[in-house]
């Protein structure tokens, strides 16, 4: 095992944390995907990289695989320029029969998703050898030995007593004692992972900027921040490439405004610089360039942007997706995929109400990188408060969610009963304040009873049970997430059942219209026409609806939400579904890698989704019935185009158009007449009152 | 355990199968509930409890308690009775202090449910002694001893090696060897079991009866039959007093006409005689009897009138409500409830589909009695076809049933590969007609293709592996069965899968609002202010409904019936979810004893039901909408009356009135909004196309 003769390192940076090259034989050939010349390699590699070149005498190779993939337009894609510089290295074959054998496999594989990437990968492996180049190994110019620990210095001790000896896989190595004793697992530890994957990263440009903070909204790793700063506030200690504008918009106007990225934590997805909002891609205040031109500076920025004050939501009058973004986000960095389609909302409910939240994940991509050890990415604001999050399986999640109701319900009581015992000994006019404000979710009521229980504290003895359970006196959300797998299939029995309850609960179903996590089986949500495992000729049936079903029993508050489609509505229907007293279930469309789509156009195809009749935006709160209002509202027009338009964007759709043309023409007048037949039952539906 | 001082045996028909007076000691005290006068009992016993109580000098009382409650208004409730015998039979209080403190105990028992409840028990109890009389045992008059069979002498070898043994509660001396090894359990047993519960029957007079077959039709236990006998058939060899008349209808004008009741398996639910329809109670066709006034040549007319030849589905023109009762059920004599409002629907389908039926059925009442051991009720015509049936879970039975689709269609397939091998020697017409009648489920092609098979089977060598396959090219029908507790609750994830998919599937939910076989817990069908386990104090929110949310996929065939309300609509229902090939939901209401109400009125009350709008009808077929017409139908008018005339004849509503009237009348208010509520909205879906 510690012996290979060839060493691939497909992405640079995972150098850093772990000492690859003590896996090579003596004279081993070393090929590294990387941007640097071959000259300019040998400096970026570590002390120890270097020991072990020089004593094994390793035959070091660099090649550019990334930035060849992303000008074939297969962006992200390596997997053959890497294997045609393997045969290049290798003397398994000749280089003209790899050639020749390699097309052919490239053909085998993608003809199925169309002669376009076909293409696209034999362009690549036919350019490979040009930009395949031999580093010289200096030994003059030796780095210094580093000794650079895994986390920062000043990290909390867990994180460098446990997180950071599971990162470099050394978990094995731990004793039982050093982790806590109930299960908990602390939260705020992704800050600490700097993984530093991506090759290109969002540059911002502030003074074409309009401050719409899409970027942010969009961003699914929370690496691009904006931030309102008091103009009062000096800003002497900054480092000297930080970069604040005049906010121009009436809110804050006066203030200063900022836009900050981490590097490190940017994964490169594109989604920022695709939705920023300018007329021409040159004057777009957001551009990627290479990772390496960007200063290590941005870093500092980052780290000095985040120890600034940050808004409270109190403090924003009308927040909508624009000012929304001026809040804390309370997951960050996930171990998500790039460009995922789901973060931006889990995202965006932390900003809003992470503050006094309560998540009962589903099993499925969100469990996977709610929770994927060794580090969280849910996060705490300055007080310490934050999600408390747990992951409970496919078949019970919205039953757990409901249990954690129940169980506010519960500490709620004690809490009241313990007030009621010291009713005689503190203000009347606390007392009153406190039990009006009890469910009170509201941001004034958040606030206001905060206020009240600090106040509450103080006046009673440190002993006294009312200490243990006075923040109970505190509204809670919980909000239940998961995927389409679960709400449409596996947990769908448990869903309906909390739906049909008459608790406060808030559902959000990340549909993706496929089990992604799991390697990409249909679900009930699947849509005609797509394929997906156990549906590999296109699904025949419909895709089920899970929104108007839940409508009929008329109890609980439903809404459809698509982010890149109309971000004001996502917000409203989150904060409607919040504030409703019952059940609420918001259905959110989620792009995917397993849509066969470029994913730094995954928002953006949005748009076209809601044109094309295939997802309809609404909201049904049952609240409006009693002011004579039908319960239902329909946010988005009826169809402006064909389903095929948007259809053939997704390769999960349009590659069974190469195989079986008929199956996919059959597939989307099904779609077709779906929409329509859709659409009529809306209409009257947003008559029922 | 068997010197028992006091024995109490309150059915006297279970002296029949149990050696009951082997356990007492000598001298003890015994008590029988019977019609009997006291110097008619010692006739009535048999060989054996004669010898047992001359043996042991045992002290014989008997009492009418089962005329006694009828008369007090408490139909079959005798416990207050008898108890209230045994005190006067033992010392162990005054009559007057046991008739004092058992007053108090009624009243404290039954208050919660209404004090015309607690009055008629304390009438019962009140008159117990006038009706309590010795038995002078008379040793000149001994009996012959019997050595009567358990089962008719007739019965298949199985029944009397196995079934016989297990009634007499011998189960545990049976080897393994005489256990059928595959797991299978042989049908058409029930008939062998003779349980002569009732203690009044029907009788008929066939001068003033219609011919309308509505008593066969709800008859919860097929004990009441009609038939159609061929004019040129000679009845000679009939028992004296076998009936028949001359059919009055146009149907089978000129033929003869019979109504025959089996005294020994009907349990006197009274159902029958409430729903035959006539405008004075005298001059009903039907009225009960008691049992020992009917002539056991009842017993010998059933057996007679079972052999005489039955009508096929083909054999009848239109099928309806009528009509259908002409056909011979195949689900016979289960150990359901008297008078349960289930299994008339399950018979319903065994008359129409019985022959090539295969039903999944979910825990609950319907598993109990559809398959309780010893016997089982789910019988066989002359040709041996019959249901094929078997249990499985609450959580799994819709995916069960769905397992049963596809074995069908896999084992079709294996068929229509043998039969493909057979082209060149079998004519071409029968191969193409065999061919194309594959899925023909129509009693037509069902008809035919049992023909084609015949003809097939001829013409093959009996080696051939075709003659394994070949019945499995008759269409099957697959029925999944179950309650409300399974469909809407711990199967609703499956269930919903299944209809959400193409597969040919029935479903058949049997919905009595609550979990009556376990001990009647609350279901997510329960409505507003029912009280039920988990809901004592009514519950609180609206019960969910099932049809409307499964129309929103508008792929399922869906239909609501209610038997009692309107039996033509139950019958188009069941026959258009038939002939859908894609699922089908019919959700049939079940009056059931956790109702409160006498189940003797239970069917009639449905005519109310409908009539407060709590149970709407109607019928939702996606194949109209091909034609242009809108899926939905509704087969009943806007609510006429107020839901509180009809909550009122319930008790599991009412009694609430008594304990909390305020909550009762929430209850009825919250009903009331929820019946105009869903009524504008069946409206509105009736006009979607």
């Amino acid at each position: 095992m510690d012996e290979a003769d060839f060493l691939g390192c497909h992405q640079f940076s995972l150098l850093k944390n772990n000492d690859i090259l003590a896996h090579t034989g003596q004279g081993a050939t070393v090929l590294f995907n990387s941007v640097y010349s071959a000259r300019e390699l040998w400096k970026q590699l570590n002390y120890r990289e270097q020991k072990h070149i020089l004593n094994k005498n390793l035959q070091v190779y660099t090649i550019d695989a990334t930035t060849l993939a992303n000008q074939c337009g297969i962006r992200g894609r390596i997997n053959n320029i890497m294997q045609r510089a393997f045969f290049l290295l290798s003397d398994l074959m000749t280089p003209e029969n790899a050639l020749q054998r390699q097309k052919e496999a490239i053909t085998k594989t993608y003809q199925r998703k169309g002669e376009k990437l076909v293409n696209a990968n034999i362009a690549a492996v036919e350019q490979t050898e040009a930009l395949l180049f031999k580093v010289q190994p200096v030994e003059a110019s030796l780095n210094e030995p580093t000794t650079q620990p895994v986390v920062a210095q000043h990290a909390p001790d867990f994180v460098k007593k446990v997180t950071a000896e599971l990162l470099q896989n050394k978990g094995d190595q731990l004793p039982v004692s050093v982790f806590p004793s109930d299960g908990q697992w602390p939260t705020a530890t992704s800050k600490w992972e700097k993984r530093d994957i991506a090759s290109f990263v969002p540059q911002w440009d502030s003074e074409s900027c309009t401050q719409c903070n899409i970027c942010s909204l969009v961003c699914p790793h929370s690496a691009i921040r904006v931030k309102v700063i008091d103009s009062k506030l000096s800003l002497q200690d900054a480092p000297r490439s930080f970069k604040t504008t005049d906010y121009k918009l009436r809110d804050f106007h006066g203030q200063k405004y900022t836009l900050q990225v981490s590097p490190q934590d940017c994964t490169g997805c594109q989604l920022c610089v695709e939705m920023c909002p300018a007329a021409h891609e040159e004057i777009k205040a957001l551009q990627m360039v290479a990772r390496e031109s960007v200063s290590d500076e941005q870093n500092d920025n980052f780290e000095y942007f985040t120890q600034l004050p940050e808004l409270q939501p109190i403090d924003i009058k009308r927040i909508d997706a624009r000012s929304s973004q001026l809040l804390e986000p309370l997951l960050e960095f996930s171990g998500a995929c790039s460009g995922c389609g789901e973060t931006p909302y889990i995202k965006l409910l932390t900003q809003l109400y992470g503050d006094h939240m309560l998540i009962a994940n589903a099993t499925g991509c969100s469990s996977i990188y709610g929770g994927n050890l060794p580090t969280t990415p849910y996060t705490q604001n300055r007080q310490g408060q934050g999600p408390a999050w747990a992951n409970s399986l496919f078949e019970d999640n919205a039953e757990f969610g409901l249990g954690m109701r129940m169980a506010i319900e519960s500490e709620q009581n004690i809490a009241l009963m313990t007030l009621n015992s010291l009713k005689d000994s503190i203000p009347e006019a606390l007392f009153e304040n406190i039990v009006s404000l009890i469910n009170d979710s509201s941001t004034k009521g958040i606030t206001k009873q905060r206020e009240n229980v600090a106040q509450l504290k103080q006046l009673i003895a440190s002993q006294h049970p009312m200490i243990q359970y006075a923040d109970s006196l505190v509204a809670k959300t919980v909000w239940i997430l998961g995927g389409d797998g679960w709400a449409f299939d596996i947990g769908y029995g448990g869903l309906d059942h909390v739906l049909a309850s008459d608790k406060n609960i808030n559902i959000m179903v990340l549909n993706n219209q496929v089990y992604a996590n799991t390697g990409g089986q249909q679900s009930k949500a699947t849509p005609t026409g797509a394929i997906a495992k156990f549906a590999s000729e296109g699904k025949e049936n419909a895709g089920k609806d899970l929104g108007m079903p839940t409508m009929m029993n008329g109890n609980a508050y439903v809404a459809t939400v698509a982010i890149g489609a109309n971000m004001n509505q996502t917000l409203k229907a989150i904060q409607e579904a919040e504030s409703y007293p019952g059940p609420s279930l918001i259905i959110a469309y989620a792009s995917c890698i397993t849509h066969g789509i470029n994913m730094s156009e995954g928002i953006e195809q949005q748009q076209q989704l809601i044109e094309s009749g295939l997802w309809p935006l609404y909201r049904f709160d049952p609240r409006r019935i009693a002011k004579g209002k039908a319960a239902l509202q329909l946010d988005s027009r009826p169809a402006k185009e064909s389903v095929e338009r948007f259809v053939e964007l997704q390769n999960r759709f349009s590659q069974l158009s190469t195989r079986d043309n008929e199956s996919y023409q059959l597939g989307i007048a099904s779609l077709q007449s779906q929409v329509e037949h859709k659409q009529s039952l809306l209409s009257l539906l947003a008559e029922w009152k």
